[in-house]
């Protein structure tokens, strides 16, 4: 029997590890889903413990952890291009929310974020964390296509005059939570609450200890506009983040979404209370929501973490642009082109995002032990990725999903020489198609 | 004889015209690298015009105009990722000018430049303004790969205590023009001044004067930082913009480059001598220079083109990329997400950058008689280009260069499936990988 299940030999792998940052060339041993031998290649070459039942060769490429994206609405692949260019309240009441209504139900939720799984597999992504309502077929596409994901229920109240069903909610939340807490080590059940202004007090509250009890994370879009800003101020008479904080709603387990609207002082609430952050740059600018003060973030040694948001807003979900918009957003906002470089970027959307979803003891770096989720990007006859002096840069600044040939979650390859493997391209293309025609036609 | 070149049927045309945005299913035919037909599929089923040398079939594509790059700096592929994420000062003083005055030759600007129009291809770009060294180096490697290029002769002058030798720069002016004027439709000659801190009044006007007597473009990078700024405001009591106007440098083929500084009456300065401005994004918010104020120049009609720029400050030549980033960039800024919507970015990226190149009579739309500049964009089996309610905007927040799989130039296909047809790839690359070496090693 093969000592390894599968082997890699050559390239480039950076660890993002701070020890060992850059393994050349690389030897990378897998097996039971966990990386268990991570060398350098010339020290190796005659063991047996090099025996494997596959072996990919690799020279000519960059290996890195795979991308975690910290923020997603999975079945809004369905919106994609639906409604650009419009203002937020514009685009989100008369045009998002009634395509939700209309066309979200659970067959729709599963089509859509499997076509998400195939597009984030083929940019790279290894890992997500979505917020979505019908999450368990999100759950279900996740395992259906062999992609780790954090999968948050969504909770929303309705609008006023309705009022919140306080205990269904509980209800909802536990029972998410309860069916999918141990159903596989690929997806992680957890709680998403929209965000402090559609939610009501009792409502954060009580989903949010639902969440404590389970030890589960729970994410919320927080600080987003400043239209958001002011209505928390008229109601509650403080920002969103102190309110969340009064309500006791941040903690270790509190994933921040956006959080564009921060003064220091709110910065240091999030610090203390061991929150972290998810930074969605594109969908940010597209709508013209905010700019997350990130490099303050970071400096507090807050964790900040890379997310693409929803299709709806952005309109893809590839991280490898996400990661040069980062970087040069921060630099021209700030006026100040050191901020952000390629080696910070490239760590928010690896382990950066793996620690904001509490999975960095399993993923987000290339380490002994760690799960094997991995990505390999091809650089051979690639002119845009030619000359290769800086591996980093040329990730954040050059590269884009394309060029990623294979990808690896759990030790299992997803992704072959750009050929999906547990996914049906077609015939998940083809239940697309059929629901937008229906939407085009409502 | 067959009556066309090439007949491209079906897929979605976007014409960027105004009568006729959209065509489909497209019926396209070329003779003499001329649109010689376009049509609505349905109408034209059983027409003896339809006979071809050969045809292309193209359901489920999107076709438009080739994209117009309207500043570039193509050698400088050499220098990808050598230096990033620094102080402007820094990476152009201890980097990117050292690197410059000791691997810069005729030979070495031939080769970067293939690998550029490589890139630019393989990412639907079918025309470039390019100011830099040696460039009848880069015209030459225009004409070899069959790409249609403005290639502009650089001009700078030498740091003080040395004096600028005009009249020797007015021979090398005059030699360039006339030797490439009339070489061949696809490259045009032009000049191309440094900016109005590195070049002496006395530059600055000689050259253009020779530009002016042989009616041809003159580029020159303006207003691009706030130390330019401060050093024109120092030497010569004005800004950079009245600056070149007192000296009569602006007029209608002058193209203007960056222009991130300029207050209301320097807008319509450049409106009133008729110069357009090339736009580069990605770089200014890389090296942190700025933000020009494009949908204010657009109010006031002046033309505007996108650029990359060169790819030591971007790190590559993807005008998807910069489409994506102009749109987001604007609307963040302005605090206003219907500014710069995907129709007005598309639009810059093509007939907009023709017209700031002088080129709108041949190229940037697809119309009856225009030059045949046009690339397909694949939407098939693309989980990130489906569903597509909107070509626009899908081409502009979605796509990416490597969606492109056929492009056309001149009648002319250099692309076929990806695969370069007038570039021999490998050799390129091998050629830039030994002039890596010595750069490396250096």
């Amino acid at each position: 029997m093969p000592a390894l299940d599968l082997l890699i030999r050559g390239g480039t792998a950076l660890t993002l590890t701070d020890d060992r940052p850059r393994i050349q060339p690389a030897v990378i041993g897998i097996r039971d889903g966990l990386i268990t031998l991570l060398e350098e290649g010339s020290a190796t070459e005659s063991r047996s413990d090099l025996s494997a039942a596959e072996t990919l060769h690799a020279a000519g490429t960059i290996i890195l952890p795979g991308l975690v994206n910290t923020h997603t609405h999975l079945p809004m692949t369905l919106f994609r291009g639906l409604a650009d260019d419009l203002p937020l309240m514009d685009w989100l009441n008369h045009h998002i929310f009634p395509a939700e209504a209309r066309h979200i139900h659970p067959d729709t939720v599963y089509a859509g974020s499997l076509l998400a799984l195939a597009e984030m597999i083929l940019s790279g992504t290894t890992t997500f964390c979505d917020g979505y309502f019908y999450e368990e077929r999100v759950a279900q596409a996740a395992l259906d296509a062999g992609m780790r994901g954090i999968v948050a229920e969504g909770f929303l109240d309705p609008p006023p005059p309705q009022a919140p069903d306080t205990p269904a909610q509980v209800r909802r939340a536990e029972r998410f939570l309860a069916r999918w807490q141990s159903i596989s080590p690929l997806v992680t059940p957890a709680l998403f609450l929209h965000s402090p202004y559609t939610c009501s007090p009792a409502s954060l509250t009580a989903v949010k200890d639902v969440a404590r009890h389970h030890g589960a994370l729970c994410c919320i879009h927080v600080a987003e506009t400043r239209e958001e800003a002011a209505i928390i101020r008229k109601r509650y008479g403080t920002t969103p983040v102190r309110h969340l904080h009064r309500l006791g709603v941040l903690d270790d387990k509190t994933l921040a979404v956006h959080v564009n609207w921060v003064d220091e002082e709110e910065m240091t609430i999030l610090r203390d209370c061991g929150a972290a952050v998810s930074h969605c740059p594109e969908s940010s600018m597209k709508l013209a929501a905010g700019i997350a003060p990130v490099p303050a973030l970071l400096a507090r040694g807050i964790p900040v973490g890379l997310g693409t948001d929803g299709c709806a807003s952005n309109n893809d979900l590839d991280l490898f642009g996400e990661m040069d918009t980062a970087a040069k957003l921060h630099k021209i906002q700030l006026d100040d082109p050191t901020v952000m470089d390629a080696q910070t970027v490239l760590g928010m959307a690896t382990r950066g995002g793996a620690r904001c979803l509490g999975l960095d003891d399993r993923i987000g770096t290339l380490s002994l032990g760690s799960a094997a989720d991995l990505i390999i990007v091809e650089l051979k006859n690639k002119p845009h990725l030619t000359p290769l002096y800086n591996p980093w840069s040329q990730l954040v600044y050059a590269a884009s999903g394309a060029d990623v040939a294979t990808v690896i979650i759990n030790g299992r390859i997803v992704l072959r020489d750009r050929r999906l493997v547990t996914i049906d391209l077609s015939a998940v293309i083809a239940d697309v198609e059929r629901i937008a025609d229906r939407i085009r036609s409502s």
